[in-house]
């Protein structure tokens, strides 16, 4: 199957794809005339894709997300590329075509990050915080498996929460190593906390984000996973104002620093001031690996990265990786 | 007893005043020599107070707040007036003096005050919020009755806090007459519950802030009252994620409006929009009646008005009011 | 007739309405065909409408605003309902429609709204104040039948302006009486002044902007206004330095608060503070409910609004209004 | 006459020199003692001076601003020269001491400065305009003889707002050559009239800025300046909304550029854009001036130079001026 | 021939114009069509232009820039005109045409203006610094005779850069005349420098900016005129870190001002202060220029300037300018 | 020797510690009396120190750096410890004090930092980006034996620069195992050249900054070290717009992240949005372990920490580090 990212203008193309956006559109001719706007995928990226002529029972047929086989011509649209479709038709079982195939995903397997995740819970020293992450990851063991990091910013693919969630918990090891007079549990729980709302706050499938959810746009993801921590100490007959309570909640508050980001308050602790930079080192750094990995062989500049200032990187063909 | 509003320089005052605050010091003299710091205070302002000559002994007797009676003159000092100390002895259980005639607080009685916020509790149609907002009140009533809803900025005098709250419900009634679309219940509540946490992200004595408490520097007063509604809504046997309770979360989260004046989350429905600018009207036109009403009576400006950009108010004597 | 709020997929609709805008179109075809993209309107919303086919003639009979006839269906187009049409004709005398039934007003008629503020000019008790506000005022009386408070932002609507008055004169009296060291002359001659030369900074028919005049771009309503009170001020022999013209002055300027939001200088007297935040109180709640009662009766969350952070706004079905 | 300029630590000095400021200070000593904080100055500088051992009588005698014969020494406290009194008497009628050899003033004499400004009014080809420009000038000639141009901002000497309008004049003509589309009438009462209200906005004695007006507080001087415009306007039976007018408003108004400058309207027109940047250009250049030639002559860096930044500038002594 | 600054809505054209830019585009239509989306330009203006219709052989024709000669018509389209060919064909070499009689350009001849520069860079005294400046003029004398100044911001014409260099150095000999405190050498050295650089960080042909280059998007132009000059100073034998190389290093970092703009220090000599300033003044107002010069003859407000806050100038019809 | 961090008011202290600051002060009594201002300090922090009677001779015997031997008492002024000397003198050579041993110093010898750092140096693989930074590590190695890394914001202290570097390659070696796609010889040189300029941008002794240099000011250490590139680069025969030396320019002059923060551009390549990130997570988290560290035994929250946004840091006694 040819990869998306090596596509070039002029090339046919037959094969399978995921099918990760489809939209109903008319032209502006009179009479106007359906066609659809359709985005194919596969795990080296997507390209928008134009299917004129759609019927109404194309309409109804192709529903994202799904697996389709496709005949086509890549074209270029706008400096961008564009795919244009020649035929399509729905995967059929006897095609074996599996949707994880197609799908970006963390370069580690689901059930490893989250078995990192719950081992760490376990290596929690203090029991009372380790009850209390363990509560709130039982929550959504589930959705860990699969649940992306953000819409579009970084870490936008499948299981990529869990795998922001294991990146950080390595370099806050490493960091906590480094820097001995750091308590490991704060750190451990307050990366592992941080973003777990994040589950509830966006409704996500196969790793992409749908939409934000009610209490997610009215609450947002660090007020939400501080009421689970609330939710998990009453449970637990923990007082919601004692001091690891109240520092669990801090730690979770004040994760994006500065009120403009989101946080009500500041990092005040030793460990939450590790957290906020912790996290944007792998933050920023994913997105850099995103769009450096995303984008065409062809290319020196990555489309811009909206974390990172809007600005596009550049990758250097001649200077590479050293060894 | 000449209220210190009308102090005027060269002035010999003799009479009971309220110790607000007192600081040993040392003169730079060698050998240094040692006084005292002191800040007297009646219901119409307070002035800055040098006692000289101060012994250990003396040290040890005037810790403040309490009742004293001085004697002295009033001096200029850096354009300010300032009270030189001759004689100074505490108040005795024959001087009749009680501390709440001595300090600024609101214009109507604690008690009331607090009858009119229950009134208003009981008053809510809807039974599950009722018992919400209910549940909050109760943990704090005896610090309703006497709280500042600030150290500085507004309403910083006894049983401010309730003040302020009653003013809001009076012009959230009104607002909510005014426009029927208005959920009043949602209005009630918020206003109620806004800036009820402060009673434990302060410590305050006698409508004066002393301190922030580690639970308030670490959470602040939002997220406090989120998770007190948090445990009133699990102890009732509400779901947290709920809408009524994701609405009450919302409503006190919100009413800061902006990320860098401390809200997670900006207002998203009609009645946290309502919240937040009657908290305004209320707190910015506290700010100059306070500063109006305290400074004195030979100014025309008053001094900055720390949340009205630190700009200065105007009061005309010849405009005056109008009839 | 059919409300355009409770428009609904594949409706077909025959009905009168009004047409408040409409712009001649080609399509990117080849060669290109003419069509038109109108804006129908009634009080209860607006649609956006394609009226492909246009003709020659068509172009130059459909000139907004005017009342027309049409039948069409309604579509959805980027998840927005359009409406198709099918016929349109202008509406003739013998159809006795009245185009201010088509446009949204404010709730009280125009001839009270005047009435109102001009009673209340009569009662301010300051003579030479009084005066002032009269001749500003008997200027553009016959405008304030009719002009909307902005473009877009709040009030946009007929007599938006006058009702926003009219509404914060209501705010104005009832914080007078919480406050009575205000002066509610200032406060009453404030509230009619403050947005009084929008109806020369902008032009606007049936209660919809069209653009800013030259004067209004190059001076802006704040200091037209204050050119105003100045002209009044001459006519009336009052000093243009005497303290009340002075203070009119001030209260207009500043009543935007801040210099990056127009104002040239910030409010230093207490009735100035006042003005601002009833303005602002009174402006967001309406825009809020400017939004609310146009959403489609489907809809839980408004279109964004602008002067609210561009937030959208949330609207129980389930809580409603309590009694 | 040493100048304060060239004073070096340890310098035994006898001479006249301006009291610039005189202040009645205590020590903490116990009793407290008087002395008194001046400030003397010169054309070349001013000095902080201690002057020990006040009595009350020389409380009463030494009000600024006066000459007064002084002897004392240079001192170095807290890394700045500091000068401390042994004898000083006030300037008798025999010492023959003009107020006027110790002030800094422009480097031009007033009344060719005011000779300047009025020449340029009477260039000014329009009928109207200079009419215009005519009044405000008439209103102010004297003040212009002898007010600086802000309170230490730029310009902050004796004449010093003249001499600023006829350096800017100076770069008007030259950009006007260079440019030719640019309208001169507009530039030249542009820059006459952009500051011209400071006289009214600010009290100041011999080139020394006291303090801010009532006006100057609660409206500016770009708001002044426009009010100035218009009541010459109505006196000379022109329109206030005529082009001519507005325009003239347009340019007072949008001077500072941007809201928080305090301008509530931004360049619109040309000769407004000009306008605002030869402002810029020589005011920014006057502090840089102003702070190189009153630095003592053994500095290299200036003190930090408030409207750049509060940068300090640097003063090459071998790279000097190029010849 | 037609200027195609005096276009009118349903005139018919013959003529030959400069083909700006040209990309080939396809409608919506089904099948998709293909047409070019042409930009056609003489010094009065641009215009957008419609081809429908093109061919294969056509797209591969017409390549911009080149000349053409077109017929067609001009049309409205979203208010703007618009122009719709209905033949083109490129210039021969018997149509005599020359590229520069139809592009924008410097009212001043390149030779004279790149002249203007190198008898100023001999004028500079001291011996080193025109050495260095020399050095860098050099490596891009050529590129002095046609580079823009920028994009889009202002002087985007030919030789736009060299002509921009000539005004600041106008300009810089008449502050230096006014204020003779200033150093003449730096004043001529930084105005020559501040922008040189620019003609390698951006790509441009017959004054258009194609591009940033790829140092001028990783360095920017301040920080590779600075790398020229450490250049130029190692091969002159100069000391990389003396006084002069600094200063000139300084001038040419500081000259944006403040780090939002892109400076990483801020002017702090006065001759650094003088460069942004002068640099300030000259560019705003030939973005004035440029947008009143290239203005449609019947409009009155230009199209919204980006480097004047976006915001439109106004043309006075009947000020005009004074004489 | 008592450790400062564990002075109690009121104990009386006799040891050697080290002078850090010295400064003659006269008091405000009449006649004044000289004292001196100094600071105490060994490596568990530092006092505030007064010599009340110091004579003409103390003055300029006690020059700081050096080591004292002092006797005196500790006591609270305005809520902090102060040291009242009692007995005084230089610290002479048969009591055998070594400076090193008072100063807060890295916790790793400077002779193996540096080490680390050369060996780093070897470890690139790129001969030319080898041979570049190995050319700027050789211009200052003795100062990066005993640099800080900054005045007061973080690494304050002995070998302060060499530790960050140390620790960062650190992080940089295991950031870029966790992402291979980042080249390593990059991230290296990156680290090691960020802020190696400072050694020229500050003059220190002993570990503390003096002042910022006449380059330091006028260029930064950003633009310095750029220009120690430049040079190498020219030295070595390598071209200064290859591709290689724009990008180690790139990741210098980049490193600060915004233009507000100091860089003239943004990061744009995935190695210097790494650098940023490591260097942010390094200053940071040292930031918060040097305020923790010299805080007393008995405060629970640090003094405000300036990079922190000036957040006071919270240490837990209960919870402390977890096992």
């Amino acid at each position: 199957m040819t990869l998306i990212k090596t596509f070039v203008e002029g090339d046919e193309i037959i094969g399978f794809y995921l099918l990760k956006s489809a939209e109903a559109k008319q032209t502006n001719a009179t009479p106007p005339k359906d066609y659809m706007d359709l985005v194919l995928a596969d795990k080296s990226g997507e390209i928008q894709t134009k299917f004129w002529d759609a019927s109404s029972r194309d309409k109804e047929t192709f529903i994202a997300p799904m697996i389709v086989k496709v005949k086509g011509i890549v074209q270029i649209y706008r400096d961008k590329p564009q795919f244009k479709i020649m035929q399509i038709r729905p995967a059929a079982d006897y095609d074996h075509q599996d949707m994880t195939d197609f799908i970006r995903s963390a370069p580690v397997q689901p059930v490893d990050l989250l078995y990192t995740i719950k081992q760490t819970v376990e290596s929690i020293a203090d029991k009372e915080i380790r009850s209390i992450v363990h509560a709130c990851v039982s929550r959504v063991e589930d959705k860990l498996m699969h649940y992306p990091a953000a819409k579009s910013m970084h870490h936008a693919f499948y299981a990529g929460l869990a795998y922001h969630i294991v990146r950080m918990l390595e370099l806050g090891e490493f960091v906590a190593k480094q820097r001995p007079f750091l308590n490991l549990d704060l750190i451990r729980a307050g990366i592992i906390l941080h973003d777990i709302a994040k589950t509830d706050e966006l409704t996500a499938e196969i790793g992409i984000v749908k939409e934000y959810s009610f209490t997610g746009k009215l609450l947002g993801h660090l007020s939400m996973a501080a009421n689970w921590v609330t939710e998990a100490a009453i449970s637990l007959g923990l007082a919601v104002d004692s001091e690891k309570v109240v520092i669990l909640h801090h730690m979770i508050l004040s994760h994006h620093n500065l009120g403009e980001w989101g946080s009500p308050v500041q990092p005040q602790i030793p460990e939450a001031v590790a957290l906020h930079y912790i996290d944007q080192l792998d933050a920023k750094l994913q997105a850099v690996e995103d769009a450096v990995s995303t984008m065409p062989d062809t290319e020196e500049w990555t489309a811009p990265v909206r974390i990172l200032e809007n600005k596009q990187i550049y990758r250097s063909k001649g200077l590479g990786k050293s060894t």
